[in-house]
């Protein structure tokens, strides 16, 4: 048995990177970059207008002018004009337009008080500075500036300055192949009517929805039958078209928990089996022998979920080149609920004022009782806590 | 010019609910629940073994037995055994099994100290406690019992439960027709080279990054002509074929600020045009002929982001039967970023200790600054304050 940080290091340590591929601007939401996109020119581009109004030089009105001459206008989309060098011009500007060469100062519409044909004057309570409402070129970025490095999650501001650079297509991680499949001879299918002794297979439909939720595209296909060489050739063939395989049930030590034998029959390594934590303690990882990723979770429902977003989500993520967003920590009374050996962890209800309560659910077959949670802390083994009040690590259940 | 709050509840009150249709289980991760899913029995439905191991009378150990006769093994899958009513009787289990009948204690594998054919004896220090080990039927939930009431969001513990259930397909909010476009003459698409007055469109692609994130999928159209009469009739084609319209740009009060006129020209109504706050004051809402949505933001890309995170997600969401989630609040010492009479969307950095700094962005133009922080706090205007060190209200950025 191994410690939940050791399983944690053992399953990074094992998951190959994740090959890339091109995707069009329009698909790469969620995705995450492989490729570093850069400025391809300054930020912004020309000296832009911030305010509709007047563009002129902040020495006329220094000099004491203030009515100027309107010598022309200024819309967004055309080359910047230059400002008449006649003391006392201007020119009508709109936001988003280049501002005019040789002005060096905008006075927003606001600050008119009065207007003649050709002319405008400003309110004497007008109190322009040079560059103001003046947004100046390559003040944002400079043209080869690194602006998403690779590894980048492309989120709605990624992916809008990814457009404004120009990227129609980016290099992307691919979306490894997963599939996700549940043993157990209790178990039927979602259409099926059980007898009193069946319940329906749950666990392969909350793995896709928790994996899908996350950006990725798995596999679900139903259950595996308990009989070790009906599933054989199954998980042979499942072996040979994935790089990930997530098994549900039969990996605990019972006479019937064939799952361990039969990956060591298929010449998979084991990495480990068995985590010092709660739930979820007779959790496996084997290496295929392509480098394919098996985790085989137990068929708890609260363990299994529990399972993906402890284990297999971190490493799915780093394979991907990103950085798993750093852990939101919450405060929490644990002093009841640490284990003395095995990390813990624990659903909890958050509360209004940013701290969270341990959720009263049941055992790791309650899946019921989950919703009660938001998510969960993970607690540390017993003896490496400072104090009873403290900050553990948050998840959200997705 | 209403407030930021007005802005909201305008917004919610005016948006239709969404209709609701058929969606596979498959399909259905991420969407909203319309009908409610009940409990089709007792979950569990049989009195569940959680441990392998052996089931017995705990009035047979209390009579200080300890070595038990093995008549027969019961596997999850089977109809519940019947113990046999011999004094000193057993029956071997597997985790998930039903209890066999007359048997109310289960001792597991590991309190076992010796085998013999047919007989297993029991550790004197086990501690067994009737009732111990065994998930009874019913515990969770009673048949006919909610267990996901309309309204809720289908994450992956709920697509769980709604599989336990046997909901091969679920009544789910259907997704609003929604369209993005962009105005502005100095915008190029993506693929094109600008000229050094152009800039290519961005708020469109972040948009539809941002509302895809949120589980919708709108359709983005690319940037409409400032000439109003080119506008016209696209705008007219889009109204009759979506259910939101998003617009970015051209909203302000100057001379080129054609959407305004041009909404009423097409029979739209007003609900509200300027809200005080930043970024993002020029925002306004019209209603359709047929009872659409149309938001039109500013043109700058941090304001029309924000305006999508702060304004018509809110109202997206409600409108899909869903309660928005409590916003994490989040302490902040905003003393310095109050504005008098607006409310502010302030961008923020996380701190590992929970709390957030505002971040160092440019101007409402500068979208890479934007990626310096995490999200926005949404700060009220000053004088509704208790204190300067507070909580608000957080929103992380999609």
């Amino acid at each position: 048995m191994v410690s939940f940080h050791e399983a944690q290091q053992i399953l990074l340590g094992n998951t190959p990177a994740a090959a890339s591929e091109c995707c069009s601007l329009e698909a790469a939401t969620g995705r995450v970059l492989r490729a570093s996109v850069l400025a391809d020119r300054d930020f912004p581009a020309y000296d832009r207008v911030m305010m509709d109004g007047y563009a002129l030089r902040f020495s006329d009105w220094q000099a004491g002018e203030r009515s100027f001459q309107i010598c022309g206008a200024a819309p967004a989309g055309q080359a910047a004009m230059v400002l008449s060098s006649t003391f006392g011009s201007c020119v009508e500007v709109m936001t988003g337009a280049p501002c005019p060469l040789t002005a060096d100062c905008i006075l927003p519409v606001e600050d008119v008080c009065g207007k003649a044909p050709g002319g405008v004057t400003f309110a004497h309570s007008a109190a322009p500075i040079a560059g103001r409402y003046l947004h100046r070129a390559g003040s944002d970025a400079a043209a080869g500036e690194v602006l998403l490095p690779a590894g980048t999650l492309l989120g709605s501001r990624e992916i809008g300055v990814a457009a404004s650079c120009g990227a129609a297509s980016l290099l992307v991680s691919c979306l490894p192949k997963i599939a996700i499949i549940a043993t157990g001879d209790e178990l039927i299918p979602v259409d099926q009517v059980p007898e009193v002794y069946q319940i329906r297979q749950s666990n392969g439909h909350s793995i896709a929805a928790a994996l899908r939720r996350a950006g990725f595209a798995p596999q679900h296909l139903g259950v595996l039958s308990d009989d070790a060489e009906i599933a054989r050739p199954i998980l042979q063939g499942l072996l040979a078209a994935h790089d990930w395989l997530i098994l549900t049930g039969a990996v605990s030590q019972g006479p019937r928990d064939f799952v361990p034998a039969l990956l060591k029959a298929l010449s998979c390594k084991k990495l480990f089996h068995g985590v010092a934590h709660r739930p979820g303690k007779p959790v496996g990882c084997w290496l295929g022998p392509s480098g394919q990723i098996i985790v085989a979770l137990p068929g708890n429902p609260v363990s299994a979920l529990t399972g993906i977003h402890t284990l297999v989500l971190p490493a799915l993520i780093r394979a991907s080149g990103a950085t798993p967003p750093l852990a939101r920590q919450i405060e929490i009374n644990a002093s009841n609920q640490q284990l003395p050996e095995f990390t813990r962890h624990l659903p909890v209800t958050l509360l209004p004022d940013g701290t969270a309560l341990p959720a009263a659910t049941g055992n790791s077959g309650d899946f019921i009782g989950l919703l009660k949670s938001d998510g969960f802390v993970t607690l540390p083994p017993r003896g490496h806590l400072s104090s009873i009040y403290s900050r553990y690590p948050f998840t959200l259940w997705l």
